[in-house]
């Protein structure tokens, strides 16, 4: 589906205000598909609230084929969206996997059926706590139930059930798109025929939890965020949520690769000013990952959000033994991690490839050498495009997938 | 010399407000000796203003002997002060080297005389922005001037030359410490027989800044700070701070250590709450570090001297050479990292032992093996301690210095 709308960000004329209208729009009209399920047809979720009505907004490239065997779920990071590879509708730009899907791309949509959906908690079309609860009329804000993987996980089979997409030929994501295809691999082992869990980890350390947590404080801290009842207020936490931005960017990169991009290097400056404007490239690079950010994404989502990621915790529910959680599953695994990964590094990963080979699963490893850090996962890199490509076709070929699906 | 104050942090009835004045009180009455340097006697700074009226809070430690051969200066990090082995003025706590230095101890005040200032810049009684400035009664706050690494090493000379010592026999410190102690090997070859950087570098790299950034933007961001008049209006950015000295945190332990510390254990819970609460031990335990921190320390200052952090670059004084830092020094080094120390990994400090042997330089280097990241230069290391003795033991014997000198 193509947003129906400009691309506001690439307009440097536009206002401030103009772009929170659009990104606020996005909760509750956005520009992608929605299926809305209504009171009668809870969720429910694992804080034992069964919530209702629910909204899934999400998009679809490609063709479904005949027999519905060809379809790729993708699931996206914490602060990922639906807008996978279609121009974003508050941003302008290109979507995040735009290098990954596509016709003749690695995930091709020549082929493939793709689908994502905006997760549960979310802020670009499905409920989340910046959706009008019917039973007040104003925003959840803290009133939103606190939301888990497994939960986004169970909107996402909902949606799935609604469309009469019995299976999924695979499950794709990186960071928490990656713990997602880990639960739908545990919670669906007969729905999901091959998973592709990128850069992620069977649950989240003290470390990322750490991090998390001080992103979460600088928004609470900013008396703009009002207990989280901003929206209503007509204010908007956007310093706090710029400090937390910034605090986890710096963990998406690593130290090699932000010292080959700045290094020490001045910005537009030959000399340092003793002062505290950004002197260096790095602070003004930061700082403008902080303040672009805050146009896009709401403060209490990314409150819910974090905290699905830091209980996230697979092998819990499984008697604490992981390999448990893949017990006789016949899906086709391909685990990928990177070299410079220090937020969810090789050893996570490599854990989940002993649970699987525990588990007596299919499963491939690779680990790709590169010193982009964790953001390696949705920039260029050559040797992730050929495993995902090689996995899928040899999985397509088990599948008994026709060699290329000819476009409608 | 002993604080003559009770020990407040140990005090549970304290109010926030008595923490508070105690803490104001060390700017402009400090627990400690000091030295003031009148308005004709100014400090020439890099940043080309020539400062004065200057304090410098300083402690001492053992006894001076006769020709003044035996003095270790002791260099804080960020965050630290002049209480290296002394009940804290403000938090009653022990020093923050009170397993270093002491009676016995690797640095043996029975045999040495220790001397540690508060830095430039500071908040506990050497001048730093909350100090009155004399010519308009109010504290300094942003008009206090930039300073950098050699300005606080040029303040510690005019201190020891006020004082009559002539020559060091050791510097020694950890992190902006070591960045210290390897200042006044260069700025001052001649007046440094032995030195100990621990856990440091000869710059701050594009990460390093990228932290400190977070943290002065989690400060400037808090509504408290009031362009940093706060002081003047009666306010405190305490929720900036906080948040700012949480992220820091982080990067002061390892990944390993928290992992073994805390793991995901829940903090006096059973069960996740399926909230925002402190539901895990990590969480409430960052969250007491960033609120007992505020209360010791001015936010301000926290600018300041990371700001003279970011701004320390050794090489660049010496047409980017770091070994022309070092050119026919007769100082010896003794060069720690530690494994697990990812802020200050031990690749920075192997690039000054490289210069060093460049230069022709006297230098042992220990890589100690711990999973304490950072840290750990604080912390009970024996490896540290018995390196640092022995270095000394050796130094001294070059030195001519007697096995012992007697406790008067």
């Amino acid at each position: 589906m193509t947003p129906d709308i400009g691309a506001p960000g690439q307009n440097a004329m536009e206002t401030e205000t103009d772009i929170r209208s659009t990104a606020s729009r996005q909760i509750e009209a956005p520009d992608s598909q929605v299926a809305r399920f209504g009171p009668d047809d809870p969720l429910r979720l694992d804080c034992g609230v069964d919530f209702a009505p629910l909204t899934v907004a999400y998009q679809t490239y490609g063709t479904l084929n005949e027999d519905r065997s060809n379809v790729i779920l993708v699931a996206h990071a914490l602060t990922g969206d639906q807008h996978v590879a279609n121009e974003h509708p508050v941003t302008g730009k290109p979507g995040w996997w735009d290098l990954m899907v596509g016709p003749g791309k690695p995930i091709d949509t020549n082929r493939y059926f793709v689908i994502c959906t905006n997760v549960l908690g979310g802020c670009l079309g499905t409920s989340g706590p910046a959706s009008i609860d019917p039973a007040t009329g104003e925003p959840y804000g803290l009133n939103f139930p606190v939301v888990t993987i497994p939960d986004m996980v169970r909107a996402q089979a909902k949606l799935l059930d609604h469309l009469g997409i019995e299976t999924l030929f695979c499950a794709i994501g990186g960071s928490m798109g990656g713990m997602q295809v880990l639960q739908w691999a545990a919670s669906y082992p007969e729905r999901v025929f091959s998973a592709i869990p990128i850069a992620t980890a069977a649950r989240h350390t003290s470390q990322n939890i750490a991090f998390h947590e001080v992103g979460r404080q600088a928004v609470m801290a900013d008396p703009d965020w009002r207990g989280g009842r901003y929206l209503l207020e007509g204010a908007n936490p956007t310093k706090g949520l710029a400090v937390a931005r910034m605090a986890a960017h710096i963990t998406y990169l690593s130290d090699e690769a932000l010292h080959r991009k700045f290094g020490r290097n001045l910005q537009d400056r030959k000399e340092i000013t003793f002062g505290f404007d950004a002197d260096f490239q790095i602070e003004s690079y930061l700082r403008y990952q902080g303040m672009t950010f805050v146009d896009r994404f709401d403060a209490n989502a990314y409150l819910y959000v974090t905290r699905a990621m830091d209980y996230f915790d697979l092998a819990a529910d499984f008697d604490g033994q992981l390999a448990n959680a893949f017990l006789g599953t016949s899906t086709r695994f391909c685990i990928v991690s990177f070299t410079s990964d220090w937020l969810f590094p090789t050893a996570g990963n490599r854990q989940v490839v002993h649970a699987l080979n525990a588990a007596g699963a299919r499963v491939s490893f690779v680990e790709i050498d590169t010193d982009r850090g964790h953001d390696a996962f949705l920039l260029d890199e050559p040797e992730l495009f050929a495993a995902v490509r090689g996995f899928l076709d040899s999985a397509a070929q088990a599948r008994g997938l026709p060699a290329l699906v000819p476009v409608r």
